[in-house]
């Protein structure tokens, strides 16, 4: 299948209409969210998969901005034919609160000053950057999320919203990622954090919008731009190669390709990035941790998502020992859960370059998707013994075209639509039983979407119960679910 | 047998009589080298063993200085019973050219301008440092170094005195480095190099005597430290615990316990370490690279010594797959090489804590001491056919008491002494043949040492021939080579 780009896209912006309060105990008001979304949400608002973006990241995961050389961060599984795929999914990907590119942190106006926060912008946690998705989600009008996906602190919010909103994620794939910040993980942030701070023209955190602390910033940037390499891939990368120069300077001017190249890493981040969210935003991971007692197990005892979780063998910053960590306690609470070790030299960075793994693995996923997985688990139910009246009652109230008709026992028996109300009153029966349509075709919450898909099209019906093996309707399942989430090739 | 310290120590300093020619060119006038030394010189100079020391090492390897809280930096693996035991082995150490301990480095006055360098010192590599000892081991009568080892840039000095000087190193410990710096390594001395220069106390260098970069120099080693440590260890250290407080603090105060560790490791180093020596060292690493032609089997080419390495399992500062290649360059050489991984959870720091280890890994590799690694290769011979006359002639030109009395194909046939002498002059006889001992007690080159000296012991004599399979005396061995060598429980 051909690959494409979502091409042009725009930022959007919401903003919340209430105060956010926040875990800290402060509120955040008048607080916006920058969001971009791609491909169409279906009419059951069911193929919602929302992405969250890692440390220096933004809403601006793929497509392209007018002007821009490069597409946004993660085009490369996100598109038509991608694993992500826009035919298919409605992606939406928002601008972590406290971040710098359009949703509210320190740069942005503290409407009780006027003025730029800086360092009165309040302490915020990976919870509360979620917080603020599931608002926007609200809005937004999604009740519940098809997947959530995320590398490295964007993996962190996949488990975070597994966490905090459980009945509303279907599927999560945190990918590089932890269930609690590490020490190294905290000392590599605290000394990025110091390098900032440490930057005379920081100033306490009130330097806007003049004077920005560049130095410390890009010194940070450097740092953590190290972390986020291998050892092996930074000697495929620049080797001992001098820059510019056929021998050492024999001074402290730059001598090799990969100072050179940290530097130009960390200039460039400058004119991106605003150095008070490099801050927020590593202490919201550094506080990161869902264990709950000492036991991770504890706490995500109450999860409910299908996971698949990705690691990267060479990552060292987020080693797959941390990946490993969530599977067990996810598995020791009989979630379903796949685990996937990607091979490569990159690093940590794999999450952001291996293209052919992460669309292989994912889309992989995505395809193995149940019944159960999409599911209304609402159904529309009415008794044998019921009148037509009564079922043209019950559809006006439910605002649904099908009931399913039950016996006492709750065991499906078959199923009257709209369409056979209107033909009850044609030929003037007043029987449930002489109008609905007995031979049910059913299908099991265990089978995969695609079987399913198949039968609507076999006996062209626009919706099927979910029968469990006591014969029990448990559920429902229309064109318009599955529509958008199935293969074609 | 009990493990005691070297005691009360002190460092000595050796003014280099002459300019000490940099490999960058420069001249460095008026050097100083401080140095330390523990246990004795033993009459043939045989016992001495060179200690190197890293990055922010110094000379004081052992033992306590007066009113010290804690004795030196590798007080764990020398002094009598310890693997480099000062019953047995001379120990010296000396702190590095460019260094702040002591030696001439950017911090000591240039008589040019009677003020302190700065960066007016000149760029030092770790050829230079090793130039420098080996002056000061000249200085001190050594003409060959038994051992020579170190850890860290300290292996860089240890496998760099291997190639400056082959015939002067006999055994050579390299533990937990590299042969050349590989690009995460100056990367990250890179970004604290970079921490350093942008404090702007730093003042292009020139901040001696007052205004010092703390900030800058405090970060350097905080980014540093995490380097020396595993994420393991890290996690065992510290876990996610915080300091002095019960709950997070949401706000920009440090809250965890790993973060007050390195903060206390930047200031305390502040105290003792001086900025510009940090970039001049650092820089030195970074040009660090023993291949030639791109092949480091050509680099270390003309190596002799007889070599141990050892790295660390959990050091990903200096990854074994480091020093694995130098084990394969120098197999490829020809050479002994004995390899082994310590098994650690302290990551690169384990060269400095993993006393069990390395005393048993170290003292194994020094008792396999053969005769050959020992033994003085030239020989005093004289032909079965010279008269009386001219082996007391000989006897008095080469300043020996005993010679070796060979055939025209160069076998060994007899051993003369002055004794001998002396008795055929008593006893009037003109002829070799009459006096020399015809049952020479001899040793094989690859005897073991200790085999020499149950000898000599056996046997009641201060020297051995040592012979080759041909019959050929190829050196020979006294009491005074192996007195100090030989483990004695």
């Amino acid at each position: 299948m051909k690959k494409e780009s979502v091409g042009f896209v725009k930022t959007q912006y919401y903003n919340l209409p209430d105060d956010l309060i926040l875990e800290g105990g402060s509120r955040l008001k008048n607080a916006t969210v920058a969001y971009e979304t791609y491909g169409k949400l279906n009419k059951k608002k069911s193929n919602a998969i929302l992405v969250c973006h890692a440390l220096s990241g933004d809403a601006h995961v793929a497509g392209w901005h007018e002007g821009d050389r490069k597409p946004g961060w993660w085009d490369i599984i996100i598109g038509s034919g991608k694993c992500l795929d826009t035919k298919k999914y409605f992606i939406i990907c928002s601008n972590v609160i406290g971040g710098c590119k359009g949703s509210t942190g320190p740069f942005s106006i503290n409407p009780e000053t006027n003025k730029p926060y800086g360092l009165d912008f309040p302490i915020i946690t990976i919870s509360d950057m979620v917080k603020a998705q599931k608002k926007l989600i609200d809005y937004v009008g999604i009740t519940q999320l098809f997947a959530v996906v995320g590398g490295s602190m964007g993996g962190m919010q996949v488990l975070q919203w597994c966490v905090s909103y459980p009945d509303l994620v279907k599927l999560a794939i945190p990918i590089a990622t932890a269930a609690h910040s590490a020490p190294q993980q905290i000392a590599f942030n605290e000394v990025g954090r110091q390098a900032i701070i440490s930057d005379p023209k920081w100033n306490k955190g009130y330097y806007y919008p003049n004077k920005i602390p560049k130095d410390g910033l890009s010194l940070a940037r450097m740092i953590g731009h190290i972390t986020y390499l291998s050892y092996e891939s930074m000697y495929q990368k620049f080797g001992r190669r001098l820059q510019d120069k056929e021998k050492y300077g024999f001074d402290f001017s730059l001598d090799f390709q990969v100072e050179s190249y940290l530097h130009y890493q960390g200039e460039s981040f400058v004119k991106r990035f605003d150095a008070n969210s490099y801050l927020y935003i590593t202490k919201a991971m550094d506080y990161f941790d869902l264990t709950k007692n000492g036991s991770l197990t504890e706490g995500l005892k109450d999860v409910k998502a299908k996971f698949l979780i990705i690691s990267v063998d060479s990552d060292w910053l987020y080693p797959p020992s941390q990946s490993e960590e969530v599977v067990m306690a996810l598995t020791a609470n009989d979630l379903d859960v796949s685990y996937h070790e990607i091979k490569s030299p990159y690093g940590h960075d794999a999450f952001l370059l291996e293209a052919g793994q992460l669309n292989y693995v994912i889309s992989g996923f995505l395809s193995e998707i149940l019944v159960r997985d999409v599911m209304t688990p609402f159904v529309a139910k009415i008794g044998e013994e019921s009148s037509i009246n009564e079922a043209a009652k019950l559809m006006l109230e439910e605002d649904v075209t099908h009931l399913s008709v039950i016996t006492e026992n709750d065991k499906l028996i078959g199923i009257v639509t709209a369409w056979d109300i209107s033909k009850a009153v044609a030929l003037k029966c007043s029987k449930l039983e002489d109008i609905m349509t007995k031979d049910v075709i059913i299908t099991r919450p265990d089978n995969k979407i695609e079987f399913a898909a198949e039968k609507m099209k076999k006996y062209n019906i626009s919706s099927i119960p979910v029968v469990d093996d006591g014969g029990r309707v448990i559920g429902i399942i229309t064109t318009d679910h599955i529509s958008t989430l199935i293969t074609r090739d």
